[in-house]
């Protein structure tokens, strides 16, 4: 049984998406992953939004760019929590996708992730299931552990060879 | 049998898109006038739009602010031309309406009018029922003719009393 | 006789503009497709706005591209529907376009598609003219049908080969 | 003990966030609520974030305004979910909350909700709640049948008596 | 003979523009004002746009607000300078307004000054005028003097009552 | 001597720039305060940003909305450093101000604070004066400790008395 | 003698500038052309713009980018018309340029073109000198022409060859 | 004893900020570099800024991008003066990074520079410390003169072979 569902609306938000399916991999947290467009094929859009909690999914993570409907069309049929990831556009840079998915209503709220978070995405939806989860939370708390480590790594690297080696390293 | 739908998710919307009502009542159109919020009651909504055609009409009218999702999801839904109006908004002025309406994914258009332009929706729908009906296309020429007279009317009355005059009159 | 006249201000656009021809082919509506600048040419354009009805014209579909005076300039000649595609620019990525385009004073509607949405201003042109013409609702039907086979179909590879086979393959 | 803890970094954001206590109340949650600034008081600011967790808490709401660093801060220090509110300003309309809050690095997500949208964040926590608490999720479900319902009251009312007394009743 | 025309497409912009008349007749500069507007009534303004140079005119001070093709189209017709004022508006502040005016396209320039800037307008034009006028040079240079002399009464009066009795006394 | 001179291009801005003057007094350093135009007496602010050295100043704090130029001429002329408050205005929000000061050319840096910050470019002054000087270092510790308690005191309100109250007797 | 001075603060900027050069010079008006930065050299800034009216100039044009004072702070200082040209930016697209110039307080106006509009900046120049040079008028007037006749060419290719025919082409 | 720390969050700033310690370097001031984040690391990063002023850190510069809190949480721990510097993002042009640094609340200033401007932070650290220290001061003055010539030497470039042969070389 999928607790995580990971739906876009188009293969051209896949190269972004699939970051949030990584870091549910990573972890060892079953997901599906699917293409459904709330505005191509709106029936089975409602369907597949309406039957994931018969699924066993706990919580959906959508992705969509420019005039973003699908996270706030499935926080309107899924009951559980709904993670929306506003993708980059060529023309406004993804503000148009931001605005499109974080200003929902009263009674309908979207967890937004930052413009093409789609890893932080996967990371909060973890940190959901890990409520009641402990060792989800012992996994995220050595994930960040592992973060910290790798930045002092940096830092040390830095301050014992220079920025000028280090840039040329880069 | 109603021509025109004139759909808004929520009663704050009321005020400004009754400008769209008006218009189509004063060009004899028929028009019915719907309260339906996508999130709050999809189903409802999905029922709404699939049958708006049998209903008879030709148009949909959908206003919608913040993340606007109303519009484009008529589109999806409905298969003649939507015409959506981007609401004002507190906090960012309407521009969050506007891009949830007008950045349409490609097949999916919504024929988008200036934030809180429901009365040019109203005219916007006339023009395309105008199309095939050359009775409403004199109707809408004598109201561009009025629309001239008017500031006509406007620009005679400066050139007689003064930008003074005119000014304490208002 | 024509049925939509596609018009732009320069042959910059006309990459983007040629997407609204390629829709109106694949439907077999007529259309003529024009080079005129409301700026540099204004006589000949306000001809062209003025003579387009009696050369059979029901819709015309304007691009321009910052300051974009050519669409709100046909509304305030052609009695019937205009619509109105904002052009992206490199330093203000479009919204320039949009608001000039989009923002129009009560009583001149523009029906205003996305950034570079030329190909949802055919579709919206071809809604508009289906309204009257049940042969051409019917393609508009089979063609989202076809848009929803074409998602599905991508659907179903994704979960067949997962993101990474698809990834690749892309 | 309590499951969800309210934080803004001044009272001026209490009459806002206060709406997502109001709504926890209202489903019968536990829930803290304090004013620590991570500016003002960081080492109280530290101290509760990381002891957060041991008093019960699951999910932090943090509101704030302008460069808002209390929600992201959180995220730093509290291994389970945040919800981060932007608060309305008065130069930007909130669009630097929202930046502050919702751009956030990778590996460090915050759920953000729209500006002022207090409520949301207080529904969005009990969604996250409801993933393992079935009697929740009901409640949930409830809510929203009411909110379906009110819509539908007023769609019912507007069909009936027409806009024109529905706005003077207003 | 007038020298200025100051040109608006509606009245509601009058309280501005009023302004850069008010700046004229202090310098003895002629001028008219009108009400005309590119979209209600085209014919009448290609023919005020066009003859403006046989009346004698030789700036044109246009303003307008929203999608504001005013001051463009001015451009297009009229050979001699065109200063545009993009008006204040609700929703976008008069961002729209100020893009629509100022990012015209190579060969037709609009002189674009400050949202609401209907003085500055008429100041700019009265500088035009001074290139050949040397009386008139001479008129703005005693003006500049005069706003000098203002601004170090203000300051002068600060430094002797301090910033608590000047703000008490505004 | 003044230490601190602050300086703004009108008095339309006092009110606000004199939060930055009741700042400097409460941790008593001496600070003189001028109302001077960049644009309007361009002789006068050379003489006065190029002496004020010789006054003893400092640190010039300056601020200007709208096209902003004060706080950049000034760094351009003065060798120490220069606080720039960007104004509020009425249809940019300030944000005209705050680009016009922060966007700086390489060389000329401003020290640039929040719209209509002038508490904070008091305060920011002050934390320059306190590298090398330990008695103003210590008020400002002292400060940073009011400031925690204050809140602090409003935290144990609210958690006493409920926000309910709490927001009853704001 | 100089009729008109185009100055600008970086030789970053001079590919853009030199545009209005050769608008100039196509023209047959004298120009000069100079780098001078109002931050980094403000004496010798100070002195170009006092003395350009005794050099003959009857027109400055400015260009600059970012916080971008140079047309203003010409417009503080020369008496006759300033045309400012907002340079394109990395970061922000040139808004931070345009609204530094174009902006203006009341008083000292700056006649702004498009970002990165230099070419519109020079036909401006010789819009303003044509007021009293009829010859320069009729050649304007020529070079309208022109450019209408080159639109109506490409519009006629199109109608000829079609669109993809004209796409290959260019 | 390090004068002035230079932090960022990330080595993906190394580049940019790196600029800073160049200018540092250039007049012989002590400095440390470090790569804490704030996000990743909050006791390293609370430590880091809490012993600052005990290394003999006088001044932190902070670059930071998207919701940049390093900055504004410096600001928070350590005494004395904190700049900002706001790094360019993908998504938003910096425009998120620049709001989260200068939008600080009351009590807690960040001097902030332009997106990218590491360079000027390392000035302004400059001219912070030149204010007891005339040495310094001397060699700002001369850095300053050294601006000026090499933008004079340009400009006489410029004017002595004309813009073709300054472009062809450049």
């Amino acid at each position: 049984m999928s607790k995580v569902s990971i739906v876009m609306g188009s293969d051209s938000d896949l190269s972004i998406m699939s970051q949030a399916a990584k870091v549910l991999e990573e972890f060892g947290v079953e997901y599906e992953m699917k293409i459904i467009s709330a505005h191509r094929m709106p029936d089975i859009f409602v369907d597949y939004a309406k039957t994931a909690k018969d699924r066993g999914v706990d919580i959906i993570i959508a992705g969509a760019g420019g005039a973003a409907h699908l996270p706030g069309m499935c926080a309107a049929l899924f009951p559980l929590p709904v993670i929306g990831v506003p993708i980059h556009t060529k023309s406004l840079g993804g503000v148009d996708s931001l605005y499109s998915i974080v200003q929902m209503p009263s009674g309908i709220p979207v967890a937004t992730v930052a413009i093409n978070g789609a890893k932080n995405a996967g990371l909060l939806a973890l940190k959901m299931l890990a409520i009641n989860d402990s060792t989800l939370l012992s996994k995220l708390n050595k994930y960040s552990e592992g973060m910290k480590d790798s930045v002092s790594a940096k830092c040390e690297k830095l301050e014992k060879t220079g920025y000028e080696n280090y840039l040329n390293e880069m």
